[in-house]
């Protein structure tokens, strides 16, 4: 288990993070972290290990780009003066591009959405003890879907820098793609996007994971 | 033009066809007619055909089934008395078996749709002028989708039916096939299922186009 | 089709126009477009030409006057920076005089209404590809009557202004009158002047067509 | 003044006398007469006339016809034993001609008007003081106008009986007439049918001059 | 009739005056005149008056005293330039002392009444045709009652007002004094303070005799 | 102190007992017991009492007279099984004589008064082991108004009840008396009948002290 | 893993277990399932075991003792045919005793508790294929409270309930006692009963336990 | 009796004195008291001595620590410029550590809690008339109990700040353990810091007695 005693995790990204949560901290008392992946992350530590205080803090906004995070990293990530910090973005990036086709200001194209999450990681990375760089997903199974292949695109980047900045890493797409052999996409989200508690699950999981948790502690 | 001066179209389906209807009868004053396909079929012919004088009742009711039909047919369309009746219908029949498919009770698989939906027209067909029946379909251009493949399905056996009957028929699908050559499915449905107003467009023309309005008159 | 590959109209007016849009740009995902005639033209447009990625924004305010375009003319038209411009005002600086006689201040006369909006299309015509200017209407056809007679001197001075500058005509006086020859007011409007879905079509089919839509186009 | 001590005014009609009253009875406490003309009246009769003790009920209800003053008709008079009962009725027999052309169940025709407020009032008459029948109206100046035409005759049909049975009568569109030749039918009212309170007070004059209220009384 | 053609006649006080006016000008659509004797005064004016266009504004606000009426003198009357004027305060002044009588600070005792109110009389006057002074009032016939005696000092003090300047005057609780005596007070308002809408037409009344109204014209 | 370990005390009355208590029984969590006098005696036994382990259920009904807790009083009073039971009520009986003069229906006049609690408090008595008759009261020192007047003269029939059936007896209106000589009745409630805090602490006082209740056990 | 292929869960009891679940049976879509442990034991059934198709139904209702689980025996779980079955119930049983001492109607106490659930367990047993039997707890560290050492008893009863049915068991209180080692009882429950999600997934890992469940499949 | 005639006490503290007071005094009309103990000492005080005229204003701040009546010592109390003065602060000081440990910043520890409360005690001594301070409490008999062990010591030095200042002191956790002889934590409070109405009055008893009230004046 990376995590140690009374390590502060943030948690950044948009609305699959946001759910709900506290402003302008998501954090503490009545169900300030809102009703994602944050929160089930967060339970599933505090119960597994009440011993190591460890505090999580959910910063997703809804509608989120990458520039988004950009306009509020000092005072959301930085001031917050994290141990950890974990980033899901891109969704938005993207999916504007494919609802709103005519709407280009409202795109965040590759090239500005991998420059723009480095320098946010570069920039970051010196005062934090770890940070979790986690993919955007579609969760949609056919990789020839367009969506589907551009999001691809951006979770390339993601490993791109996290190999680059040597963070660690969750491939949410690919946690998906081992549900999506077995239940079809709308069981789990009827947008492609937005998972239900199901899906919530698979992210914190994924997530779990890379961090050394280990469920059966105490068990 | 197939409707002549007086006559009552009565539209019966589900979420689609519903879009905010009134309770019991969607017709008349106070956005009555709700907001979708209905909606747009009405303000055409009656901005079209003013003399004409028809009379649109809008009978979707959210998340129906073909069994739901079948259980309110006499109160909602044979009492109603209508000289003309459009029915799309299967929606849900497909989607819980794709969303909920732990839930067997809420599916309603090919055969029993086919015989219940025949069984709907053969009672109704004596006594109006005529019935449009109209495909369910699936805002995914995918054929190889598992839900695009079964709604296809569901879609070839109305077009039996219509041909059995010879009634008038609308290929739904055909119509938003044409679109997704151009817009991504979720430019035109977030869960690719429920149209936002382009969508609801492409039904009204396609319905319109079946019983021969003519857009261009008085232009 | 006077429209090209991914032009942006802009629709600007009054409440006929705005419709419940979103603030303070109406276009884009949730019904952002508003419930009228803007809609309707959107949803046809976009049905009918979706390779064409036409860019419809609602810039309507319920209450406006030619005074109020003015005011905001800078923010919500120029910086737009639209291909084109549908203009549709005059209704509220009309029915004040008519519904709050006492209350000069509110009233708008025939002198400065034309003298402003000539201002306004002046000002931004050499910006945009093309302008439709649309007469106000009022939903009575008794052409003796106090505000009728009114408001036909305000659309003869906006059909002035049109061809003054050479820009595109909609006459939606005689788009209604045409349809109150087969149906009453009341049936379109109770207050003769905020149409129901029939008289949105009504104002959609007449604006399409002096932009040269083909509604045929695909079926 | 007809109205003596602790005498009981019940006034019954559609919208225009309901404007919110309490139910099942329009009486008492907290706002129950409502705020249209029957407020008016109940305030000047008893503010001129507070020793006379006058009980006024409101039994109004909005949409009615006088079809569903029939259905009323045993509870809603008969059975609260009026001294004196006001009726003013017809403005939805006629109105849904006009705002609902198509849906013919809606519509109550001339003849079956008369026939049923004539029945009426042959079954109350001999169990009260006295009966004040009040012509339905329109607030439009233009007597070629086609609902303003066919409220005349509705008009004249409730004159009609109020000769036959000699009851007292008044003409409320002879009193709107006079204030039209000043003010605009939109100054009063907005759908021409349902009146500020500047066409309530209009309402309330012309009944208290049957009745023979003097408003100078105390002054 | 003092008033003549097109006067503004602006009606300022506490919330027997206000009664939910509109904001920030208690004037035009959507009764933002307010539902108490100001609406009955604007409804008997404009009904027997209709060709005068006479133009009443409620400026009346909830709670004020005249301390409150001397903020707001500036914005809320000289600004909007009245032809008339009338004035009705005290109520607050008084009460807080027997409700609240342990927070002096929000009391004004009748020597800094009479003074302000004096004040403003004197500041309003050139600018305006004629002024109404009106008696704040207390709805209990019991003399002796403290709050009533004390009520009658703050009534002589704009008698002494309206004497000194020559303006119109209401003793309004003279005319309820005649009411009362043969309705109990709780019969026009439980608190002694609101009037229900009997009371409302008590201050009406005399408000319209003191500006020579005359009811009976055109009946 | 009259109340033994475990009893159960049912109090009843009118608005001035339900002050917002639970349905279909006012007792338990979540503030059931309502905000008026019932509370406050039910906080002050319980805290000063605390090893009695007392039960007050508060069965209050806004709007009852004594014919309406006649209708309630098998299943709101008897199938509780009080074992002491108080009862205050008259205010409703004599209060719609005074605010609704014309309305008789809604009248209780005293003889049926007295007639009904007499044979109310028959009924109860044998099963209970005390019963606390409180007289209504009308929070204005003026004995000579009219509403005064009559409420004490309803007090003086509970006082007859009372000593007829030896029970325990408060008398509220001389409670009130007390406080009336240093506040204003307006002080404790503006419409004379709905006390504030203060009023609901000087009825709480006055019932305890007949039930021997010694605030200062355990100071 | 006990549970196979398409089994139905169906977990039953209080407001813990409830935790907003849809009515009249919480499955399917819209968070139909709640927010508490049966939430978080579907959602890591179902992103872990995606090809076994566990069904599981949320049954829980808030305030429900063991008499009013007997009351819905027969439609909340023998109708729904479980295939695994989930009891958790006894705080309301236990708390009642402890919130509102006064009212021991609203108590169910241990003999009568134990009988009950021992009767519901015999009922259902032979019908399903497994049952885990979950004893109530308090999230009370200090086995001298007097709320804590009661629901211990009527845990100890549940425990002797699996034992002589020999079905599984979970422990509650022993998972809550780990967590309470070093976590302050608020910090998990404000009220000791309702757990935050830390609480509720202090639930789901023992309940999981026992039922066979391997969070490291697939990771 | 301490306080004289016209005194104005002050009661200053978190969200167990607040209860919904007014904002931005919690004085006057309208319970703008609040509903808990501060309501209770003022309906007490006002019953019993009418004739003083004494003056409470509540000015507690739910969620306030003594760091928060620090920021609002200038504007809520010294400026109001009270006679008498009460404060009971610390709940939340301690709470925030026991309910979110892993958030120190919302902790507020014993010795700043001692420095702060002794320095506004301090500031505000030479401008009233007397101090009443109140130790914060905890409704849990366990004197184990981590959190009642350390709520004591805040109300210890809440006694050694009394002491040195020689003010009024008030022991609510004594007064609370004298209650919890007999009643179980829960049933006055289920957080066991937000007292019910039974707990409001041990507060109010608790205060009333140091400021030398004496219940049975008048009685």
């Amino acid at each position: 288990m990376r995590l140690t005693s009374k390590d502060k995790l943030v948690m950044i990204g948009d609305s699959i993070t946001d759910c709900d949560r506290a402003r302008p901290v998501g954090e503490g008392l009545f169900g300030a972290i809102g009703k994602g992946y944050v929160s089930v992350v967060d339970a599933l530590l505090s119960s597994t290990y009440p011993e190591l205080g460890i505090r999580v803090v959910n910063m997703g906004t809804s509608g989120n780009t990458v520039l988004d995070l950009k306009d509020r990293w000092q005072t959301d990530v930085i001031a917050l003066k994290p141990d950890w910090l974990s980033i899901m973005i891109g969704t938005n990036d993207v999916w504007r591009q494919y609802d709103s086709p005519t709407i280009p200001e409202q795109h965040v194209y590759l090239e500005q959405y991998e420059a723009t999450l480095d320098q946010l990681v570069t920039e970051v990375l010196p005062s934090v003890k770890g940070i979790v760089l986690m993919t955007p997903f579609y969760i949609e199974p056919n990789t020839q879907d367009l969506m589907r292949a551009e999001m691809d695109r951006y979770g390339a980047a993601v490993k791109r820098i996290a190999e680059k900045h040597n963070t660690l890493f969750v491939d949410t797409q690919a946690a998906f793609n081992q549900v999506l052999e077995h239940l079809y996409s709308g069981t789990i989200a009827w947008d492609r996007v937005h998972p239900n508690h199901t899906g919530h699950a698979v992210l914190a999981r994924a997530f779990l994971q890379v961090i050394g948790y280990d469920y059966n502690k105490g068990l």
